[in-house]
Formats: C-alpha cells, sequence, structure tokens
C-alpha cells in the first residue's frame, strides 16, 4: 500500500481534495448564497512548477541523516493552514521555504539541532502538524539569520508511558490526534481534545498554542488537562514534576503554555486523561432570538452544571451548518459522563433554557451503555448519527476551503472571548465592522458567530466569513479586513486570540493587549533560555 | 467603642487570645494526648519589653504620612503567622524587625514607596494579612540592602467595582476575606474563597502566594478565580485584560500568580465570583481502612461530579477533629449549587463511596432555600450545627496553638500534592520519617493527615504536627523535623508546597523542585521588572 501523502500546499491528505467537479458544485453553492458570481476554478499548484531558492546552509554531517532538502518537504513547512497560506500555496508563492527541514528521531536530535542553530545564526522553527492559522511556522525573515530549519516532530509520535491510576499519559509531543487516541484506547482512556485540527496537529502544537477541544466548560484549553511538559531549550533541559497542583512559584508550565516555540522545544508531556464517556445525552435547543440564546448560554455557564457541549450557533451558522431555516439561533447542548447518566443534568439545563425562551423541538437524546455482541459496552461516543454527521462535516470543511480559495473566495475565521458584559457591544462592533469592510471591498460577503467555549464570566465567540474575491488581492483583501476586525475586537475589550495562538499574524494586537511589562519579563526570560535568540524569532517576543 | 487591636506576635485579635486558665486546659488535654507531660505556661510577651533596634532610614517627607516607626507596627510586620514565627515572636525575639511600616492609600502611593525602595537601596516588602507561614513577609538580611519596608496594603480594602452580568467584581488587594464577603454580600454574590487564614488574609496575598480555598475541585486555587490582575513594579504598571479566558501568549497572571511580592505589589484584581449558594447536601462517610477512603476519594475526583467538599480524614484526625472513636477514617462530602438541588450528585457520589467500602450511618443531609420572614431566601451556607462548629473550631485553631506555643509544644502543619499512583508510598515515607524525627527528637508525638483538595490525578494531603517540645529548642527542633520531612515528600514525588507558597522556609525545596531553566527565565523576568531587586529579596528568585 503506498504511503499517504500530506497536500503540501492545502489541507490533510492529497487524495481527499475536492476534485474539480466537487469544487465547481461548492463554489456554485457558495455562489448562490453569497448572490453574486465568483471567479473560475484555477488548477491547483504543482510541485514540479515551484522554483523554490537553493538551501543557504549547509549541515554538520551528523545531523545529515534527519535532514531534508526535498521540495515536497520543504515546500509543505513554508506555511501553517491560515488563508493566507493557502493562498499563496495556491499560487505557488513559496518565498521563503525553510533551507532544511529537520525530522528528529529523539529528544538528543533536538538539542543537537538547537545546538547548531545557535552557533550557526540559523533560524530554529517547530513544527508539529503544521496547521498554524496565525503564521506561527513560517519564517517571515525576522533577525538577522543565515538561513531557517522548520523542525517537524512528527517522528516523536509516541505514548510512551501510561499510569491507569492517577488517569494520566506521557506522550511525545509530536503525537498527532489520531494517533495518540489510537493508543490510548485499548487503555479505555482517552486525552478527548478534538480541536478541528485534530487529525493534523500534535500534542507538542496544542500546548504551544493552547490549544481549544472538545469541553465547552471546565477544560478548554489544552493548559487544564497538563500535568507536566518536558521541553529542550539551548540553554537546557526543562521538565517540570508531575503534579495534580501545586501552589510552588509561578507555574513552570504556565510558562511554556503559550510560549509557541520561543522559548523551547516541547518534547513530550504528561497528560490528564479521561475514561471514555458511557452516559451521554444531548438537545438542539433553539431561540428565536440569538440574544435570548446568549442569556441561556450564560445561565448555563453559571450553573455549575458544566455542559460538555455548549455550542450557540447564530442564525447565520444554524441554517449552514445546521440546517435550520426558520431563522432561529440553535444552542447544541450535551453532557456526557463514564460514571453517571446525565439525565438530570440536561433535565435542569433544558429548564434553564426554557426560562429564556428555549425550546427543543426534537426533544432530548439520551444514551446510555449498550452492550456489544462481545458484552463489552459500547463506546455511545461514536461517529453515527447526526453527532458523527456534524463532525465529519466539522473535520473536512478546510478541504472545502482549499477548493474555495482556487476560486478567489474569501474564506476565513477568527476567534476571541469576551466578559458577558461586553459580549453584545463586541458582537455588534465586530459585525458591522466585518459587513461594512466586505460590502467596500468585497462588495458583500457574510459573516456567522458560534460560541466553541463558554466561561462562567463570558464566552469565547468564533466567527466565520465567506465572501467573494478577486484573483491576485486575495491576500491584500483578507488583510485589509483583518486589521479592521482585529481593532474592533480590541477596542471592545476582547482578546486577539482565545485558541488560534498568536504567531506572527497577530502579534502587532497581541502587543497591544500584553501589558507592557509582562512584555519586557518575557523578553528577559527568552534571552535566558535562548540567548541566540534562535527559537521561533519574532513570535510572542521580539526579534533581537 | 475602642478599636480591636490585632496580636503582633500571635494569631488575630489580641481580645480573642485564650486565658492563661483556657491555655493550662487545652495543655492539659493535649498533654493527655500526647502522654506526657509539657512545660509549663510561659507569659505571653509583652511589647513593653521588645527592645527595638532603631530605624536605619529616613524617608522623603512626602512619605511621611504613610509611613509608621510605631512599635506595635514594627513588631507585629516583623514576622508572618509560621510556628517558628509564633516561637519567636512568643520569646519576644525580633531580630530584623522593619525599619518602617508603610500603609499606602492608593496605587500612587505604592509606587512612590516602590520608586524611593529602588533609589535608596532599600528592601520592599509586601504585607497583606500578615499570616504567611513560609516566612513570606519578613526580611532575613538577604541582599545589600539600607533597611526594609514592610508595605502593608490594609488600606486598599474596597470592593471598587461589581459586574453582575459577568458575575465578577473588581477588588482592592488589601481586602481582608471578611470585608470583601461583606462588600459582596448585597448583590447575592460570593467569592467564596475560604483559606483557613480567611479572617486574617487578603486578596492580594492569596494571589501572591497561589492560596487554596473552600472548592475542593474545579476551583480549588485562587488561579482559578481570577479574571486579571494588576500589579505596580519598580518599571511599571501591569494590568491584564479583563477575560474570561485567552490564548494570547503565556498568560501574564499566571506570571504574578505565586511570585510572592518579588515581581511586583498586586493592588486589585478582576475576581470571578458566585452566587451564594441556595441548595446543599453533604455526607460523612466513614471508612474502616484509610486506603479504602482514599481509592473512594480518587473514585470522586475522576467522577466528574465535581464535589464542593471532599474532606478525607485519616483516622486520627476523624478522632481529633470529628470525635470519631472508631478508629474510621472519615471523609466530608458536599455538593452546593445556586442553581439547582444537588440530590443526584450526592447519591451517586455515596454509591461510589459504598463501592469502596464506606458506609454513611448518620444518612445524607439534604438542605433546600428556605424562607425567611422577610420572605427572601435564607442562605443554607450558614454557620449553626456541625458545619457551623468545625467551621469556627477551624478559624480559632490558630488561637489555640499560640497558647500551646507558650506550653513549647511543637503544632505545625505542612501539605504537599502528588499523583494518586505515588499517594500510598510518600504517605508511608512522610508518616515514618516524621514519626522517626518524632521519637528521636522529641520523644514521641502525633501526625495526622486529611485531604484539603482532591484532582483527577491526585490529592493535597496535609499534614499536622503535635509534638512535645523543649523552652529554647522550639524553632532547632522544628528545622530539623521539617527539612527531614521535606526531603521525604520531594524524593517520593510531592511538592513542596499545594497552597502554603515558598517564601524563606520553602527555598532549598523550592529550588530543587523548579527545572533550573525556570529558575534561570524567572531571575531574568524578575531583573526586567526589578531591576534594583528590592522586591521580596530572595522570595522565588535568589538575591541579586
Amino acid at each position: 500500500m503506498a504511503e499517504r501523502v500530506r497536500s503540501w500546499w492545502g489541507w490533510g491528505w492529497e487524495d481527499q481534495a475536492l476534485s474539480d467537479a466537487q469544487a465547481e458544485k461548492l463554489g456554485a453553492a457558495v455562489a448562490g448564497r453569497l448572490g453574486t458570481a465568483v471567479a473560475p476554478l484555477r488548477p491547483p499548484p504543482s510541485l514540479r512548477d515551484l522554483d523554490l531558492p537553493s538551501p543557504r546552509i549547509q549541515p554538520p554531517d551528523s545531523l545529515a541523516p534527519i535532514l531534508s532538502t526535498q521540495p515536497l518537504d520543504r515546500a509543505g513547512h513554508t506555511y501553517g493552514k491560515a488563508y493566507r497560506d493557502i493562498v499563496r500555496g495556491s499560487y505557488g508563492e513559496l518565498e521563503r521555504p525553510p533551507d532544511l527541514v529537520a525530522f528528529p528521531r529523539d529528544e538528543g536530535d533536538v538539542i543537537e539541532i538547537l545546538d547548531w542553530c545557535s552557533t550557526a545564526r540559523i533560524a530554529a522553527i517547530p513544527y508539529g502538524g503544521g496547521s498554524s492559522v496565525v503564521g506561527g511556522v513560517e519564517w517571515r525573515g525576522e533577525g538577522d539569520f543565515a538561513g531557517w530549519v522548520s523542525i517537524d516532530l512528527g517522528r516523536l509520535d509516541r505514548v510512551v508511558e501510561i499510569d491507569e491510576v492517577s488517569r494520566a499519559a506521557r506522550i511525545q509531543a509530536g503525537a498527532l490526534g489520531p494517533g495518540l487516541e489510537a493508543q490510548l484506547r485499548p487503555h479505555g482512556l482517552t486525552l478527548r481534545h478534538f480541536p478541528q485540527s485534530f487529525e493534523f496537529s500534535t500534542l507538542g502544537g496544542w500546548l504551544a498554542t493552547r490549544s481549544g477541544g472538545h469541553y465547552a466548560t471546565v477544560y478548554t484549553h489544552i493548559d487544564d488537562l497538563v500535568e507536566s511538559i518536558r521541553a529542550v531549550t539551548p540553554t537546557g533541559v526543562i521538565e517540570s514534576r508531575r503534579l495534580p497542583g501545586s501552589g510552588a512559584g509561578p507555574s513552570p508550565d504556565r510558562l511554556l503554555l503559550g510560549s509557541e516555540g520561543a522559548f523551547g522545544i516541547i518534547t513530550e508531556a504528561w497528560m490528564r486523561l479521561q475514561e471514555r464517556p458511557r452516559f451521554k445525552a444531548s438537545a438542539g435547543v433553539r431561540f428565536r432570538e440569538f440574544l435570548d440564546g446568549v442569556e441561556a448560554t450564560r445561565a448555563l455557564a453559571q450553573s455549575g452544571l458544566f455542559p460538555t457541549n455548549c455550542r450557540l450557533l447564530d442564525p447565520g451558522e444554524a441554517a449552514s451548518a445546521a440546517g435550520l431555516g426558520d431563522g432561529s439561533a440553535l444552542l447544541v447542548l450535551g453532557f456526557e459522563s463514564a460514571d453517571h447518566p446525565v439525565d438530570a443534568w440536561i433535565g435542569r439545563a433544558v429548564e434553564l433554557c426554557a426560562d429564556h425562551g428555549g425550546h427543543v423541538p426534537e426533544g432530548v437524546t439520551i444514551s446510555a451503555p449498550a452492550t456489544g455482541t462481545d458484552g463489552a459496552p459500547r463506546d455511545v461516543a461514536g461517529r453515527e448519527g447526526a453527532v458523527g454527521a456534524w463532525r465529519n462535516a466539522f473535520l473536512r470543511a478546510p478541504y472545502g476551503r482549499d477548493a474555495l480559495v482556487r476560486m478567489s473566495i474569501v474564506v476565513e475565521t477568527f476567534e476571541t472571548a469576551c466578559t458577558w458584559d461586553r459580549f453584545p457591544e463586541l458582537h455588534h462592533r465586530v459585525t458591522t465592522t466585518m459587513q461594512r469592510s466586505l460590502q467596500r471591498i468585497c462588495g458583500g460577503g457574510w459573516v456567522t458567530c458560534r460560541f466553541t467555549h463558554v466561561y462562567p464570566d463570558g464566552p469565547a465567540p468564533y466567527y466565520s466569513v465567506l465572501a467573494p474575491g478577486r484573483p491576485g488581492l486575495e491576500i491584500a483583501i483578507w488583510d485589509e479586513i483583518k486589521a479592521a476586525v482585529s481593532d474592533a475586537l480590541l477596542d471592545a475589550g476582547g482578546t486577539i486570540t482565545h485558541h488560534h495562538a498568536v504567531g506572527r499574524d497577530h502579534d502587532l494586537w497581541y502587543r497591544r493587549q500584553r501589558p507592557d511589562p509582562v512584555g519586557h519579563a518575557l523578553a528577559a526570560a527568552k534571552q535566558a533560555l535562548d540567548p541566540a535568540g534562535v527559537l521561533n524569532p519574532g513570535v510572542i517576543v521580539p526579534p533581537a
């Protein structure tokens, strides 16, 4: 069987890309929704047509076995997977590919690469699954370097050790979502961290970027699932103690979480696991008004019921993602447990929604453990039915984006978090700013909103944008829109990112948001850990 | 009415100290329990007998109105409230009192004090309620300073702003527990952070030391209740954004949480609040074997039920704190909610305990909202009944300690956290180490254990020690025991502190536990924030 090949410019597996016919069908549907024609479908870019500049750096012999200069590797590690990355890839515009791509086999290799980079003035940019949507894995010429190496942790993909008593596992940083879950499954355990990028992102990437996952409440960020982290820095290895909780000084893990490769390369972590859920309950709650749904969601977030899923879709999302045609907002509500039936939980949650005008036309779905033919309880978290369909659509969406990019359609997302008191105003400013920008620049377009995570003190709204672009102008168009909406987010009291991270695309707003003395403290910390400043230069800390 | 006076050497209010008769009665009870005589009751120390060295530093005139050289202020700000602090105070041994005590009226005063300290080489040690049990608020001569100032934030005690929608409040750092709760109560809100020091510790102190509070699960540390923090550093003011969650770089708040005054002086914070609970359920679950109770507690911690209270007492604690005479371990289990009855929660929790041999001889107590004569729901979280008695005893315990110190009894606590797989071995090592030390050094003594907080991946055990000491040798005795048991904690995989903080007493073990590169990063961060190194020198970061 031939090994599957990852797309070097688009999402995921090459063999999963939409065919031209599928792409044109999708384009027509989007054109219909936008009420305007879209640009004709361009052919996908070809690796053979790329004229990559030659590598400028010569590695020591000892590193040769783990370094690649193959065009497929270099092209595939040039960018992440933001809209602007896919656009550039689709045009074959790879101005600054990595000179070399490193595939360390173990921590010793990582140490040797960083030593070499520090000595030879080479930028060292860690690469997990490459799914960054914020320019986190590319080099934009920051700093005075002889070249740059993309350090792909993909070979460090094992679950090394499992502690079933404490329900924790030591997992290497390069493990992709499906791979680590497959290794945990025989033990009846799961990390249950399912970002949209799940198939093509790694544990190390999740940790470095503070990624957001499955749980709508309590364990929203990967941060909350961390027991300890091990990372290689140019000045030594950091390994925090395996602890369920501690009060000994500022948390070492929290220094690495969100450091985006600027402080060190995470090589493994002890992660808190869950048993696979056996009891589930879910409901689709409809609200005539989006803001009624917001109030109900706030009540739920403040109730202490801790729903697993609490995803409020505005009418636009409810129509496009869940097929609702009546203009309702939809709250996708779910509880799950490995331990106990959750009937009481969802019962009260539905009552709270009803207090705010929510109704549940299709009723509540309760799943209890079923016994398979082998007598073992069947995991009801399966991929069948509506949930499975939604999940498949969710995971396949980025393939559709690749196709839309080939028709110059602007298709991107952005996200934030704010306190409840500020949400109505933030939402108004963001959507008005976006609609005005789209109208002026693209002649129209759509922006929709959902909540991905909710907290007692505020929601994490996630916005999707769809608009007709113009061939060749996609980046200029998006950068202008993105800047306007990022200003609006910050002005309205939001964060520039709840879980997409900072990278290079958010740096300007991150610097506005971060208190200045903290910026100086982080720069000093980086100087102590990475004196040559080779680690992901320009990310989190300004280049030296 | 005369203003109540705080004890300058012992716990809390002077008027709450045990009388000689009460002290002797308590001493006799302890002597009975220890099976040995205790030293005769020494008189309490007298402020008049102290011969404090004269202040060595002369403040600028502009600061004069907020600086005190009163002996009561200087004596009362010399130490925290660790056992070794009370002992030293009880002997009138105040070697290094603060030269001056500052009482800033506002943030401007804090800035001015830090400017002066930075310019004039004066150590600046923040003081909240002064309840540190790790030497966090005293100066031990670290660094080359002309003198030191204790900066008491007590005048910054207001709840400045309340956001009832997001359920959050902006609270000044010097607010003591009762004061801030009193200001929140009219709004039906509560922070619900109740460390044992509640009456005499402040929000700023809780934040700086990552204190542990009321909730046994989910919101265990004050960290989890923080929305944003404002702090004055010698190089500028840090104010993080009010956000329910964020993924924008390493968390600024997490850099300040646990910084123990070494990075800046926290002046206020936006804190996440709760509605006052209306529904409660509790049960006392007994286990014949402590380790069965441990297994049941682990099952609860991993169940996703999130009990509010989940305090497992070993047989020694169950006897002394809850009066159980049958050698059982006792799990104090409780659920509370402002939103919904918690019957289903406690029902399942009791089932889980039964699976591990737990029984509930007195049954489950359920409290539902009661209506007072004014028609308003009565808060069932009240101070009556068994819970109230326990809570009063808990809060009054430190007064008893002051009396025992006057009879040279060793009476102290220490605490840790570890993963579940390591707990049995850690517990065995800690208790054997302690018992051997007590036997050898004191000729006997008691050590008991309870869990204060529990996590899915491990418990936070809390140990209490009681032993006969010898007049004049108390500090030597305790320091030797403490060193042995701290070594055992670290060797067995625990943390040197789960919520008491590092201060000066834990510094040696903190440095063993903290990864070295993180130590360098924190030192560099401090250098950036506090270039003169005046802030709480020697805590968290070695003195320059």
